[in-house]
C-alpha cells in the first residue's frame, strides 16, 4: 500500500544543526492530553520485570548470566546493575491491549515477556551478524562472552518466548504463540533484506519500508494485539490491532532514523551523526537519494564515493555535518518527518474499527503520540 | 536416574583394529524381525520430505537458498544435488507415532517436519560455534555462505518450525509445539554444556550422559511423541514414548561414540580416529578416564600432554591407534557398548506401559535395534 508514494522533490535546504531536536508530530488527537505516557510505560515494566526475571532464572549457567547481562542487569564482572531497560513501549503495549477485551493489563504480562524475549534474540543475534559493539551504552554480547554465547542465549531466549506462552497451555496461548511465530519470521526476513541491503549501491524507499516494517513494525504489531489475543480476542480484532501496531512501528523507525542523523547525543546516547558515521541506508537517505534535484545527485556522488573510501573512520564532524545537509536539502529529512506523521496517523485510524473502552483507546493514542515526539 | 553407575575397571585389552565394526548389540526382542526397517525409514523420509521443502520454499530469499544447500538439496553453486540426507530415524519415529493413537501416519507429518526443522537449526547454530568445516561430507553452511547466513538461516528454521506446527490451529498443536519447545531448550543446555565442557580437563561420565541426554536424547524423545500428540495421545502416553525416544537417543549416542572412534571410515564417512582426533570427550574417553588401574592412567597423562601440545593436528595413524588401544584397554569401549545396550533396553521396556497396536510396537522395537547395530 505504500509502494505508491514517491519522496518529495528538493526543499529549501534547512539547517543541519547537531543536536537539534527532531520535528515533532502534533498529537492527531487531544482525547491523549489526560493521558499519564510515563505511568503507562512504568506500568509495563513493573508487570512485565518480575516475569522476565523469572524466565531468564530458568536458564542453565552461564546462559542466566549472559541473558543478565545482556538485559543490564548485572555488569561484565557479574556484580549488579541498574541497566537502561530502554523505553517500554512494548510490554506497555500488551498489556494495554489486553484491557481491550475487558480482561485486567496482568492478562497480557506473558505476551508482554515473550515479545521481549523475542526482541532481545534478535539484538543478540543482529548485533553479532552486524560486528555491533555497543548496545545501550554497553559493550554487547558477543565482545563480552564471544559469538558462540551470544548465538546460543539468542536461541534460548527464542525458545523461552514459546515456552513463556505456551505453558499457559490455553487455545489462546497457542493463537498468541502462532502471532508471535509469523512476527519473529518478519524480523528475520528484516535482517537477511538488511544484510543484502549493505552490499548493494542503492535500495529503494520501497525496499527501506518494506525492512523496516518487517524489522520494527512485525514486533510491535504483536506487542500491540498480544495481550488482547490472550485475553480472548476475535481474529480481526487482533488483526486491527496488528494493524495500529504495524504503523506506529514504521513511525517508530522513522522517527529513529530521524534521530539516528540529527538526534542530541545527549538524549539519544549515540554518537554524532550515528547512523551516517555506520552508512547506514537508513529513510532520510534513501528518501534524499530518491528525490530529484542537484542535492541528491550531489549525495549520491560523495556517498558513492565514501563507499569506496578507506578513510571514512577519520572523517571529521564537518564531513559528516555536510551529508546531513545535503540529505536535508534533498528533502530526505522532510520527508521521514512526514512519513513518521503519516504513519501515525494510520495507526490512530485503525483503532477506529475496534471496540474498546474509551480509556484504553485514549492510552493507544498517547502511546502513540509519545513515539513520535521522543527525542530518544 | 543413572547416576548411580560407574564405568568398569580395567578389561583385558581388545585389539582396536581400524575399521573393525563395533560389536553389535543383539536384538532385546524378537517380535521385531518381521518389521522392514528400510521401508520404515523411507516412509518417514516419503512423508515428511516433501513437507519440509515446502516449509522451506517460504523462506525468503536468500535465506530459501542456504537452507536449500545446508539440506543438500543443492551444491554450492546452486545446481541441483542429491544429498545424503541422512538416516531418517527422526521422521520415522513421528510418522510411527502417530499410529500409536490409531491415528493414520499422515498425522504425524507436521511433528516430522517440526522436529527435523528444530535439528538443522541446532546444526547450523552447533558447527559455527564449534568452528566444524564439514558436514555430511560437505562445506559447513558457514563456511561455505558466512557466519551471518548461518545464524540467520538456524533462526529461520527454528521460527518455521514453530508456524509448522501452531499453523494447524489445534489444541494438540499447542502442546506439540510446547514439548518441542522443551526439546529444544534441552538442545540448546547440551550444546551450552559441549562449549563448557571444551575447556575443561575433566568431565565426569555422569556429565557426559547428562549432556548427550540433552542435545540427543531430549528431541529423539520428542519425535518419539510428536506423532502421538498430534493424534490426541494424553500426556501420560506421550511420556512415555518420551521415555523410549530419550533412552533410545542416549543408546544411538553411545553408538556414535563408538562409531566416532572404532567405526569404518568407509561406512561413516568420516576419517580415522575422528572424535580422537577433535579431542572429543566422548563416552568411551570419559568412561576409560574414570576407570583405575594403569591403563586409565596412562591415558590420562597422554590426554593432558596432547591437550597441550602444539603438534597434535601431525599426529600419524599409530598414535591414534595408540590411544584408541589404551582407551579400550581401560575398559571404555566394552562399557559404552554396553551402556548402549542397556539404553536400548529400558527404551524397548517404556513401550510396555502403552497401549499400542503389535504392529506399531514391534516397529519401535525394529527401529531401535535399527540404532544401536548401524555401522554408519
Amino acid at each position: 500500500m505504500m509502494l505508491d508514494r514517491h519522496p518529495a522533490g528538493p526543499r529549501t535546504p534547512g539547517t543541519a544543526i547537531r543536536g537539534e531536536t527532531v520535528p515533532t508530530v502534533p498529537p492527531a488527537s487531544t482525547a491523549s492530553d489526560a493521558v499519564d505516557v510515563t505511568a503507562l510505560l512504568e506500568r509495563g515494566r513493573t508487570l512485565a520485570t518480575p516475569v522476565l526475571r523469572a524466565a531468564i532464572d530458568r536458564l542453565a549457567p552461564p546462559m542466566d548470566t549472559v541473558a543478565a547481562y545482556h538485559f543490564g542487569w548485572i555488569d561484565a564482572q557479574g556484580n549488579p546493575a541498574d541497566g537502561d531497560g530502554g523505553k517500554a513501549v512494548r510490554p506497555a503495549l500488551a498489556v494495554l491491549s489486553a484491557e481491550v477485551t475487558g480482561a485486567p493489563p496482568a492478562t497480557g504480562i506473558p505476551g508482554a515477556v515473550a515479545v521481549e524475549l523475542v526482541h532481545n534474540f534478535s539484538l543478540l543475534h543482529d548485533d553479532l551478524m552486524d560486528g555491533d559493539e555497543q548496545r545501550r551504552h554497553r559493550d554487547t554480547v558477543w565482545k563480552v562472552h564471544g559469538p558462540a554465547q551470544a548465538i546460543l542465549v539468542g536461541d534460548a531466549l527464542f525458545a523461552l518466548a514459546n515456552e513463556v506462552l505456551l505453558e499457559l497451555g490455553t487455545v489462546e496461548a497457542g493463537r498468541a504463540a502462532r502471532r508471535l511465530t509469523t512476527a519473529t519470521r518478519a524480523l528475520i526476513d528484516g535482517q537477511a533484506q538488511d544484510i543484502s541491503y549493505e552490499h548493494r549501491d542503492r535500495v529503494s524507499v520501497e525496499e527501506c519500508l518494506e525492512m523496516e516494517g518487517n524489522k520494527t513494525g512485525a514486533l510491535l504489531a504483536c506487542a500491540s494485539s498480544i495481550g488482547a489475543v490472550l485475553g480472548g480476542a476475535d481474529d480481526r480484532t487482533a488483526d486491527t490491532l496488528e494493524k495500529y501496531g504495524y504503523h506506529l512501528g514504521l513511525a517508530f523507525q522513522a522517527v529513529d532514523d530521524l534521530l539516528g542523523i540529527w538526534g542530541d547525543p545527549e538524549s539519544t546516547g549515540k554518537q554524532t551523526w550515528s547512523d551516517l558515521r555506520q552508512r547506514k541506508k537508513s529513510l532520510p537517505v534513501v528518501a534524499a537519494l530518491a528525490a530529484e534535484g542537484p542535492a541528491a545527485e550531489r549525495l549520491g556522488e560523495i556517498l558513492a564515493a565514501d563507499a569506496k573510501s578507506s578513510d571514512f573512520e577519520n572523517f571529521s564532524e564537518e564531513e559528516f555535518a555536510a551529508r546531513a545537509a545535503l540529505i536535508e536539502e534533498a528533502g530526505g529529512r522532510e520527508w521521514t518527518t512526514e512519513e513518521a506523521r503519516r504513519q501515525h496517523t494510520i495507526a490512530i485510524e485503525a483503532l477506529d474499527s475496534v471496540d474498546m473502552p474509551d480509556r484504553v483507546r485514549a492510552r493507544f493514542t498517547a502511546l502513540a503520540d509519545f513515539v513520535v515526539v521522543r527525542k530518544r
